[in-house]
């Protein structure tokens, strides 16, 4: 598109071929423009940035961090003079988890501080303890038993499955030509898995011995703490021990430990040589903030028939405990936080109401999004619809790293792809051409999409996010401030043409 | 060459054409494949590591980990049934330096542990301590004295230079085709920097303030530890405070931490978010092994007139404290030891002896290797040649990393090219064929080559040297055990090769 033509301010009218339907659709490149110049001339990426990681901290769901975020996203979005905003509860998470102390070092054979993260919801060691290492290499059930009476006070750790592997493959890359060409074609096509070899697989693992029971016996057997082996180079990825809710007590004292520094001890006691550490550990349970709750807020549509209508958009807000939720998922909140903002301060008109959502409980399975799914729009015990289901346009949703943004996933719904194609054609020069009708998950656009309503995740350059993602160094750091200021720019475009549509979204048929 | 070639039993004899001189050559391609079944078939590379790394641990000169190393390495080499094995004083290193506690942690804004490692020979915390972190930003020396009276008890940390960045370049990565043809070439030749404009930055340079300014100002404030930016992801680059000789006690604690923990300080600090740490740490001098000493051993030759000569090799056997010291250098000193094992086990000729000299003290200034050659070779006060210094053919040395070997480093005496052109005959199906004249120094052949002895650097593929290099995570894991293998067989039939040349190789001029 040529500059001159993209600076004229004209509104487009075009008439596009929907399934069946013949509608108008409008949006102006003016307004367009004005929200590339608050995106990119006043952006507040990087201030987000910095108060909602390094300031706010870790956000684990039931805990301190994640109020405190809550609350500091409530009233950054009050200074942008929003609408509706406020912390909407969706139900009882339960108990938060918080370290208070954490020390790991190995004694013996020579002293050394080790990497390493409690799983949450775990236990603590009743003050400094010096303790063996015992190496439990157990397939079944029966050489589980054989170390009955041998655990009591100790260290366990397991075999590693394998030794780490030098990579020649860069960490973060940018979508290559082709790859985006592929992107765009439907996934190969396979046979279904033989059903007799599921089976035969089913049945071998269930004569080994599962994590679940590893961790019941140390219990049992009064084992002072378990570790396993979670990342490299000093990056360890942790998750929780349990799904953290509804329990009155810590598990057994689990620790995730950088392979480097759990491999040495596997390696000492295979060869005969005593390992012994020092921990000193104390993590507790916290109930002041059980009741789960989301971050609202809204920008009122103007136009008098449509303004009920509800174009949404969200990130989780809540991480893990281990770093600063940098990629997983700060740089979601504070991009759609910033679409809000640009929205809002560019003055464009939106003819329906623009939500935005920051869903708590996302990594104990999509409890927030879900608890405020059936609140408002889709009982999914009853299959009743509630009061939004014929208000929600669409979804977009934030949450699979910090990469600019390339292109979307329609989720099975094709009747889409000529809108997108629309959408796009003012953002070519920002790099976003790509439509896939693959349908990805593993965040909260799935529980919009489970019930029709169009929920989106986008295709965005892979950076740094499978090395950050769950990680003691997913930080700061990891968030691309200008990955995501053009990401700025393309959510809230996309969101005022949504706005602005003539119709909701065509929704896919449900089975 | 063909298998069938190769396979063959045969002595080739050949005449080179060497500047002036025209040399009778041998080797056996039947040796050569002894030594290759003996450092395939055979390897003890894996086990080397695993001893050196893990057992015996960081290796810090002066300190009781390298005096474990140096005595293992003995009694290893002793096992090989090797002669005159021994560890040589090549005079006092000074006091060593261990952790015995180290425990870090930010209090306030929020609790989480933090990556970092003490700078060696630093002091400790006199127990379990809570200290305000004070952000000291001093271009001046006038700067630095508004922070007078303000630093008692406090930790220091200093602006971080710039954000990290992303990086889309694979961490290890093979020699292109491209690059070998690169290497081959001598470097772009440059004019002389300008005078003026060294003048001036050496004086801009003299105002602004030094670490040691910093250090010695923070020491007489008072406070309790400074805090200095070294690596990322949890990977933690540390040396020492000072060079660790001849001190009769700790400097202040000096810490080194990964930036993404450094920098979340900083930021903030800068928008006025006090931020507290608790650290408990005891370090402490330890003066039992300040003698410093090589471990020597040799395979005697068997040629009546040749046998007095030698061909030498080594590497490095102390490392840094944070890690294990796997790259830096364990893989040099197992290499070194393997060829050694090699060498004997294969029953090849050797007509000249072959010596393997592990050093300490390297990383202090190439300590060992220096005070060996001041006692044999070369007086460098008096510039007196001493009884070893006719004998000695070449010296190799393995310190850049594990990465296999490409070529070799003439070190500015072109002389040895057509030398090495037919050495690396035999070695083409291992990939070894790059002869480059460049001279890089950074280990110990630098003692070597300043007096005329050719002494080699090998030109080796770049296998994650820099992510290890004088880390914490500079461990086992990066010791890439098929790589070493095949530079075990490479080195061992280089040593074979230079042990039955005609001559000594040729020395270059010393200005």
């Amino acid at each position: 598109m040529s500059i001159t033509k993209f600076l004229r301010a004209i509104v487009v009218i075009k008439i596009l071929l929907l399934s069946h339907l013949v509608v108008a659709q409008s949006y102006s490149y003016d307004d367009i423009q004005k929200i590339r110049n608050e995106a990119f001339g006043n952006s507040s990426i990087r201030e987000l940035a910095v108060q909602l990681t390094d300031a706010v901290g870790p956000r684990l769901s039931g805990g301190k961090g994640l109020h405190n975020a809550c609350t500091w996203a409530k009233e950054t979005l009050e200074g942008y003079n929003l609408y509706n905003t406020k912390l909407e509860p969706w139900g009882n998470f339960g108990k938060g988890w918080e370290m208070e102390k954490f020390y790991i070092a190995m004694k013996q054979p020579y002293y050394q501080p080790l990497i390493a993260v409690p799983q949450a919801w775990t236990g603590g060691t009743s003050g400094l303890q010096i303790a063996d290492v015992v190496l439990v290499d157990a397939n079944t059930e029966e050489m589980l038993l054989t170390y009955s009476g041998k655990l009591q006070g100790k260290v366990v750790i397991t075999p590693f499955e394998k030794e780490l592997e030098v990579s020649f493959e860069p960490l973060a890359s940018r979508f290559t030509d082709e790859e985006i060409d592929k992107f765009g074609k439907s996934p190969e096509f396979r046979a279904d898995p033989d059903p007799y070899m599921l089976e035969r697989k089913r049945k071998s693992q269930a004569y080994g011995v599962s994590r679940q029971q590893l961790k019941d016996f140390c219990e049992a057997e009064g084992a002072l703490a378990i570790i396993e082996n979670s990342g490299s180079f000093g990056t360890v990825r942790s998750y929780g021990d349990r799904n953290g809710r509804f329990l009155d007590e810590l598990g057994i004292l689990t620790i995730d430990m950088t392979h480097e520094h759990y491999a040495r001890m596997v390696r000492l006691i295979d060869r005969g040589i005593d390992v012994s550490l020092e921990l000193d550990v104390k993590n507790r349970l916290i109930d002041d903030y059980s009741e789960g709750v989301n971050v609202i807020a809204e920008i009122p549509g103007v136009h008098k028939k449509l303004k009920d209508e509800v174009v949404m958009i969200g990130a989780h807000i809540d991480s893990w405990h281990a770093g600063t939720g940098g990629n997983d998922n700060a740089s979601g909140v504070i991009l759609m936080m910033e679409v809000m903002r640009i929205l809002k301060q560019s003055g464009v008109k939106l003819d329906r109401t623009v939500r935005i959502a920051l869903w708590t409980g996302e990594e104990q399975g999509l409890l927030g999004s879900k608890g405020w799914v059936e609140k408002h729009v889709y009982n999914f015990d009853t299959n009743e619809k509630g009061p939004e289901y014929d208000k929600i346009s669409a979804y977009y949703n934030f949450d699979y790293g910090t990469g600019r943004i390339k292109g979307i996933f329609l989720h099975d719904n094709l009747a889409l792809k000529p809108i997108f194609q629309d959408f796009f054609e003012p953002l070519d020069d920002l790099g976003v051409s790509l439509i896939s009708n693959r349908n990805p998950g593993g965040s909260d656009h799935v529980m919009f999409n489970r019930i029709g309503i169009p929920g989106f995740a986008f295709i965005q350059d892979r950076i740094d996010y499978g090395r950050g993602y769950h990680t003691n160094m997913d930080t700061f750091e990891r968030i691309q401030l200008g990955d995501l200021k053009q990401a700025a720019a393309v959510v809230a475009t996309l969101v005022y043409q949504t706005a602005n549509f003539p119709t909701k979204l065509p929704r896919k048929q449900l089975p």
